[in-house]
């Protein structure tokens, strides 16, 4: 079995599970009691808001801690829209941002808010200029993501920062597939607002955090109780806040290290199933992008096979298009690159992370140029006898 | 040490424990992902929504997982505000409700929406006429917990969603408090939604459901992927939502007998502690209300300072207010109870559980009322010095 699809999510690190496992054992208090059992746990929630924070070069007080990442982008884009008062204004984002950010801006459009949705080039990068010149008089927020979820690309979110700088206009970046595998730094990334997850950087699911600085008002989007700040209700989730605190302390200390190990196995993925199989194309940025992702195009063929053939293998990727109802639905990503449909119909995402080896490498490149030799012999045979649907 | 605080939040179940394992270490998969590790937790989820439906006698479909019962709270009361699209309109609530339900519609209230809070008896309680004397042609809602959180009453909730029936308004009801201790179910209580938290139940925190009766229409208030029927973006909680499911089984199983054993834990400690000292007063409605929750005021002394005291005993309670800056607040369950407040400074709540013995009951009675005698000749020696703050 090897697993490729660590942007989907992540194994929990043994010295996560480790920190976690008193608190859901024995110091099960609410960090809302006066007693000891709540005291010790409002410690050790504190003790990871510390180290949440440290990661990203941001205060503890700073630190919001969410149900995760998806909820941290709807807190920050509804909560500074909502904080504005007014209803309409007017957001910027980019055509390839997750869904947590997109799906939200397309609800609030229902409710009058303005936004605009900026492409991207080939390689799927927006830059600094096309952000400025989409800004209007009455922008409130500014969303771009940090690395992009299927293709890797990063964009240039310390440019976009630094040209946003005393404009007025808050700024907020999905660092969420950053998060452990580059350098993420809210200061030097010129943000106002940062999410991030615990489950993509081998922490627990169930938690991510909105990072707020200091002096930007938020509405709430889950009221009740004075938690956090009064900025999200809610008992805390003590052992996955704490398993969360210690992913952080993991990827701050081997940040370097294991950027770099990502690098090299991802790298020698792609040359090996070049090596196997030429007829191969890679999408997004691989020298300047995160060092975790791949995203392979094989023109002519379906996505969901390939992801199904590899998972008889073994195998887990993940695909760049769905069947549905007999159709193909291409990503929204790979439809905003350009990407010609007949390769955007075969794109597959790989992504390694803690645990790959290099021997999983070699395999799952072998693996996957014997599955697409044979999707190809059997696409040949279908047309040959009519072809058939969702193609 | 004696834990008395399961209102707050309770220790995970051992058995939930063992079942949350497995998904914390090996099955981490998301449950979106189309290959093994994906269907693996996917079945589980649904595994998992199973138990909780069964448990309210719900249908899993009617089974939305959230990160907590506030969420719930929130999701039952902005999502059904905000799927009536206009702005306006109005809910009938009680002025004893959760800060979940209270906090979120004084906020909805800033943005038009009209809200009663009606009054409740000397024991909590609400009448189903009083609610009916309420609606207005545009109650939109009515929001009316289970069983109160602090002094344990339960509301004619049945009664109250019998006489809502056709009028074309929604009826949501808390039982964060109820589930697991006396028979929730959907259908009896004639409710369109029900709020559930796992920690309450001794399941994980960081996960609770909210029921949402089929063909009713809710907004999200999380948006991204289009995890829970579309109502709930986010990856997931996976052994969270396992765990709950376990505690959900496990409270079905032994609902009768549990609820009959923490009956007469509660009623134990409460004839105990009249023998160790007779001047204590009893809110709420400990005969017909929920059989964990003992509400105990002790006229003329401060809760804070017999929480503490206890505490350093080793037992753990809450109290019904909170000093801040130097000033008294009486929790606003108290006060809509019309406790005169004297009493009400001096309340404090003692929540029975899984775990508790008729032992510690003796113990947490004859400690308790040593606490008290002392704090009386404190309270004494510092009335004749001249008193001090937050009293």
């Amino acid at each position: 079995m090897i697993y490729l699809d660590h942007c989907a999510t992540t194994p929990l690190r043994p010295e996560v599970w480790e920190a976690m496992v008193p608190y859901l054992r024995d110091r099960f208090g609410n960090p809302s009691s006066a007693h000891a059992w709540g005291r010790a746990a409002r410690e050790a929630v504190e003790a990871a808001r510390e180290k949440v924070a440290a990661l990203i070069g941001a205060a503890p007080d700073e630190i919001v801690f969410t149900s995760g990442g998806t909820e941290a982008d709807n807190l920050a884009i509804r909560g500074t829209v909502a904080a504005r008062g007014s209803r309409g204004g007017h957001v910027v984002t980019t055509a390839i941002e997750h869904h947590a950010v997109l799906n939200t801006l397309r609800g609030l459009e229902k409710t009058g808010l303005a936004v605009t949705y900026l492409p991207v080039d080939a390689r799927g990068s927006v830059s600094a200029a096309s952000v400025v010149a989409a800004l209007r008089d009455d922008t409130v927020l500014v969303s771009v993501m940090h690395g992009n979820n299927e293709i890797g690309t990063v964009q240039p979110v310390a440019e976009i920062g630094a040209v946003l700088r005393g404009r007025g206009i808050l700024f907020h970046t999905d660092a969420v597939q950053t998060a452990g595998k580059v350098v993420v730094d809210v200061g030097a990334l010129n943000v106002d607002l940062l999410s991030l997850s615990a489950h993509k950087i081998n922490g627990p699911k169930g938690v991510g955090a909105l990072y707020i600085r200091r002096g930007v008002e938020i509405s709430p989007l889950i009221t009740g109780g004075h938690q956090e700040g009064g900025v999200r209700g809610g008992t805390e989730n003590v052992a996955a806040i704490v398993g969360f605190g210690r992913a952080c302390d993991l990827a701050r200390q081997e940040l370097a290290q294991r950027s770099g190990e990502l690098r090299a196995l991802r790298d020698h993925l792609l040359r090996r199933v070049r090596e196997e199989y030429a007829g191969v194309s890679v999408n997004g940025d691989p020298v300047g992008g995160l060092p975790h992702v791949l995203s392979l195009s094989f023109g002519g063929l379906k996505a969901q096979e390939i992801v199904s053939a590899l998972d008889q293998e073994g195998i887990a990727v993940s695909a760049g298009s769905a069947c549905t109802s007999g159709r193909t639905e291409i990503s929204h990503v790979l439809a905003a690159l350009g990407i010609p449909s007949r390769d955007a119909m075969g794109t597959i995402r790989l992504s390694v992370g803690w645990g790959n080896t290099g021997e999983e490498m070699d395999k799952a490149a072998r693996v996957l140029a014997g599955v697409i030799k044979k999707l190809e012999v059997l696409r040949d045979l279908e047309a040959a006898a009519g072809g058939r649907g969702c193609f």
